[in-house]
C-alpha cells in the first residue's frame, strides 16, 4: 500500500508544473510547490504515509466543516439550517453570490465563505476568543494532535489583507444576517483559517467523519452521526468549490480542499485521507492532490456513487 | 417491507395537501394529486410495492438521466464532457441560467433543461425520428418493459407551451452550442420527456445505475458500470434541481424526480426505487415523494455518506 | 458649412480603422466601410451634405424610435408605458436582460430588442403585414421619401440568422409578455430592420423628432410634440446602446445608432442629422459617425446639457 | 410666480402620504414629512420661494455631482473618466453591482455610491480632513453660504450604519480601485453625505451647474463651462438612480435627487432649482419633489428635449 501511495505522489507529481501555490497573500505564497504528502487512515487502525505528510500548512477552507461540525454540536441541526443554505451555489468559493434582492441566509452555504463566517457567529463561548479556542480545541481532539495552533504569520497577513471577506461580512452585516460585531466575527475566521495542520491530521479529522463520530483508536464518540452525515453530504455538494461535480465523477467521494494545499477526504465507513501538495488550479483546489485521490479511487474503488 | 411500504404512504400521505400538481401545460394539470405509488427493486431479486405503483404518468424530467446514459454510450464519457458541464447551476431547472457573456456550455449540466437539449443533438441517428426511437427503445430495456411508449396529449400540449424552452434552445443556437435544427431537437425533446412511465418501471431503471450497469434479471451488461457512476455522481449534485443539497442530507442517495410526479432513487448496489406522487413542492419536486425516501432511507439505512 | 462637413469627414475617416462592419449577417458583412455620409437639415429648411449621403443601407436599430413613435400614436403613451419600460438597463442592445425573477415588462426599454419586439405588438392592424405596412408608410412620410422599402436579401438573412431575437421572443412569450404568435411579431420586427434608408432620410425623420411633430416643408403636425419629447428623451438615455451615457457627454443630443452603420441624431428646435459610416466600435455604434458627431457639436455648440 | 410655486406645492402635496421618509439611518426618520419647500433662480438674478424653502435637511446623494465636479477640477475630465463610468447602471443606487468577474471601473458612475466613493479618493489633499474641508468649501461657494456645515448626527448614524457602504468599499478595495484606508475614506464619504443645506442653497448649486460655471451675483467662473456639461449630462442619465428614465420622459432637466429628500434641478442657461420634501418613492426620490418639478416643467417649458 504504501508502494501505491509512492507510485501515486510519483505519477502525480509532473501535475505540479500545470499549477501554481495561492499568492492573494503573501505569507501562503512562501510554499514549496513540491511539497507533495498523503497519509491514509483505515478503520482498522492501520495507516499509510508517502512523501511530506507530517509538513505542516494552513488549514484554511477545510476548517469550514470542523466549523460547520461545531456549530452542529452546539445548537442542533435545525437551528444551524435556520441560518445557513445547503444548496450548491454554482459560484467560486468567495463570489458575492448576491443579486441585492436575493441576500438571504439560504444562499450561504457554509462551505462558502459568506456562508462559513455566519457559522463563526453560531459557535457559543461567552467572547470571540473563546469560540476560537472551543474550534481549536475540537480541531485538537479530531486530529489526535493537541500540539495543532495557529500560524501567526498567516493569520496577520489574512487579516491585513481581508478586504473581500471583509466586504463579505459588511453584506450580511447590511442584510441582518450577521448580529455581532464585523471585525470580531472575521478575526475568529481569519484564525481559524490560519490554523496549522498537517496531512497526518486531516486524515483523522476526515477518519471521524467517515467512521461518524468516533475516532480511530477510541470508542469515545465526538458527536452524532447524524452529524457526519449532515457534514458528508454537504461536502459531496460542495466541498471542491465549483469543481465539486466534477470531483464526484473523477474520485467519487466527500471531501475538502483548501488554498493552502490541502485535501482531506472521507471514505464512509473506510477511510480518512489527508493531502497536501499546494499547487492549485484556477478554481482553487490542489491540483497534483485531486489526481492523486482520483487514482487511489480507482484502484482501491472507493467511489460511493 | 410491504408493510413498511403501506405505513410510509400513511404517513407521507398528508404531504400531499401542501404541494401541487403541475400546472405550466394542461395536460399534467388534470393529475390526481392522491395517487401514491412506490416500488422498490431488491439486487437479490425480490421486490415490494404498495399503492398506486402501476398508475401511469410522464416521466418529464427523469428521462434526463436516461439521455445522459444514452449519449455516453453513443459517444463515450470525454467527447460528452466536451459539450456540457456538471457543475451544479445553484439555479432552478428551466432557468435562463446565463450572463451574456457566460454562456459556454461548461454551464449547461444535463440535468438542467439547456443540458438536456444539447445531449438529444449527441445522440446518434439519422434524423431525429431515429434518434427518438433509440432512446424510447434503450428506457424500455433498463425498466424491461416493452410497452413503455409516450402519451400523445402531453407530448402535443409540451409542444405547443413549452416557450420558455424554446427561448433556451435558440439561445443555445444562437451562442454556437446546437448545430441541429432548433425545432427538431426539441421535438425529441419533448417527446422525450412525454414517455409515460409507472412507478415500477422508474424501480426498474434505477435499478441498473445502481447495479452499475445490468438488469436484475439477466448477467446482460446494457452499459459499462463507469457511465452509471458518472451518472449516479451527477444525480447526486444536481438530480432534484436546486434541492439536491437538502435531499443530500436528508436522503442521501442517487435520485431524479420529474414535474410528472415520478421520483427515481438509486441505492448503489442495494435498491432502485420508483415513486409516484403527483403533488409538487415549489422547486417542482414530489412533496410525500421526497419525505417517502426520508422515511425510506432512514429505516433501511439507504443513506451513502 | 458644407466645407466644415468635409473637413469633419477628412478627420474622422481614420477612426473608419479602428472599428469593423458588423457581420453577424452574412448580408450587413458586405458593406464598404470607407462610405461616409452626413446630412443636416435645418429649421430654416437650408440643408447641407458630404459624402455618401445618398448611399443607401439598412436602418437596423434606428427604426426603434419610429416602431415606438408609431406605437405612441396608436396607443398613447399610458398605455405604451403599460409595456415597456423606460429605464437604462446597463446592458448591451441584445442582452438576455434577465434573471428569471425579473423579466417584468418595465425592464424593456424600447431602445433594446426585446422591447422593440414588444412595441412591434403594440403597433394596430388586422395582421402583421398590415402593421408593417402602417410602419413603413410612417417612415416614408417621416423621410419625405415615398421610395423607401425593405432590403430583401438583409430582411431574408436577418429572418435565417435571428435566434438571439428568437430566444428574446420565446422568453417574452413564455412570461406572458407576447400574446401574438412569435414568428409573426418576428417577421415584423426583422422586416423593420431591414428597412433601407440614407443619410437624407434619416435627417429628416430626425428633425421631425426636433421639430417636435412637425415636418420641415409643411405646417403638417404629423403627431403631438408630447411624443417628441417621450422619444428625445428615451434617445438621450438609451439611444447609443451601452454608450450612452459616452455619448452625452461627448455629444450632447439625442441620437440613435444601427448597426448598418446610421446614426440620427436630433438637436432640439434646430436640426436633423443623419450620418453613415459602416465600421463600428465594440458597442455597436458607428465608430467615426460618433466623431464626426462630436466634432459638429463642439464646433456649432449644439449640446442640449 | 410665488403663486404658481404656492400652487405646485398645494398640489403636490397629498403626494407625500404616498411615500416615506428614509428609515435606514435612525436620524433621517426623524425627518418631518409635511415639510415642503421650493425655491427657483433665474438667470437675471430674480428668486422665487414658496414653504419651507429655509429649512435645513441632509444633502445626501446630491453632493455626488459637486464630489464629481471637484474631481474634475482637481484632476481634469481625462483623468477622472479613466477611474469611473458614465454609463447608467440599470441598478438601484447601493447596488452591489457586481458579478465578480466584472468589477471593473468603468461600472462605476460615480452618481452611485461606488463610484462616488472613488471619486472621494480622486480629492486633492495632504489627508481627508483637508479633502473633506476643500468639498465644503466648494458647496459653500457654489451656494453662496458660508454656514453650510455638517450636521454632526446625521454623520455619526451613517458612520455606525453604513454597512454596505463599507461591503462596497472593500469591495472596491479587494478588486485594487481603492488605494487609500477603506475607513478613511468612507469617513470623507459619510462627512460629504452629511452637509446640511436647505432649498435655497440647492437652487444656487443648480444655478452655477445651468449657468455652466458662473454664479448668479457675479461674474467670476468657479469652473470652466465644459465640466458643467459634463456633470449635467450625468445627472440626465443618472441622476435620479433608476428613476432617471422616467424623470427624463416627466421632467426633461438634469437633476440629482438625495435620499434627505431633496432634488436639486438644473435647467441649462435658465434656472437653478432646489426642492425640499422628505417623503420618499420606492427609489429613493422624494415622491412629491418630483411632481412639483414636473408641473413646474409643464408650465414653464423647461424641457430640453
Amino acid at each position: 500500500m504504501e508502494e501505491l501511495l509512492e507510485q501515486i505522489i510519483a505519477e502525480c507529481r509532473p501535475d505540479i508544473q500545470k499549477g501554481a501555490v495561492a499568492t492573494y497573500i503573501p505569507e501562503l505564497a512562501k510554499q514549496d510547490p513540491n511539497d507533495f504528502g498523503i497519509y491514509v487512515l483505515s478503520s482498522d487502525g492501520s495507516h499509510y504515509c508517502a512523501g511530506d505528510y507530517l509538513k505542516p500548512f494552513t488549514v484554511q477552507s477545510i476548517i469550514k466543516p470542523v466549523l460547520l461540525l461545531l456549530a452542529l454540536m452546539d445548537n442542533g441541526s435545525e437551528e444551524v439550517r435556520r441560518h445557513i443554505g445547503v444548496e450548491a451555489t454554482g459560484k467560486p468559493f468567495d463570489a458575492i453570490n448576491v443579486s441585492d434582492k436575493s441576500l438571504v441566509s439560504e444562499h450561504f452555504n457554509p462551505m462558502v465563505n459568506a456562508g462559513a463566517i455566519v457559522i463563526c457567529s453560531l459557535i457559543k463561548g461567552k467572547d470571540y476568543t473563546e469560540r476560537f479556542e472551543r474550534l481549536l480545541d475540537l480541531t485538537r481532539k479530531l486530529a489526535g494532535n493537541p500540539n495543532i495552533d495557529v500560524d501567526e504569520a498567516v493569520y496577520r497577513s489574512e487579516k491585513s489583507h481581508g478586504f473581500k471577506n471583509r466586504a463579505l461580512a459588511y453584506l450580511l452585516k447590511a442584510h441582518g444576517l450577521l448580529e455581532d460585531d464585523v471585525e470580531d466575527v472575521l478575526d475568529c475566521y481569519f484564525r481559524a483559517c490560519s490554523i496549522r495542520i498537517c496531512s497526518k491530521d486531516l486524515a483523522h479529522i476526515g477518519f471521524v467523519l467517515a467512521n461518524r463520530g468516533k475516532t480511530v483508536r477510541s470508542e469515545t464518540r465526538l458527536f452524532p452521526s447524524e452529524f457526519a452525515r449532515f457534514v458528508n453530504a454537504i461536502l459531496v455538494t460542495c466541498g471542491m468549490y465549483d469543481g465539486s461535480g466534477e470531483f464526484a465523477l473523477r474520485v467519487g467521494v466527500p471531501a475538502k480542499s483548501g488554498v493552502g494545499g490541502g485535501i482531506m477526504a472521507v471514505v464512509p465507513t473506510r477511510l480518512g485521507i489527508g493531502i497536501y501538495s499546494p499547487a492549485l488550479d484556477e478554481k482553487g483546489n490542489s491540483i497534483a492532490g485531486i489526481h492523486a485521490l482520483e487514482l487511489l479511487s480507482k484502484r482501491l474503488f472507493l467511489g460511493i456513487f
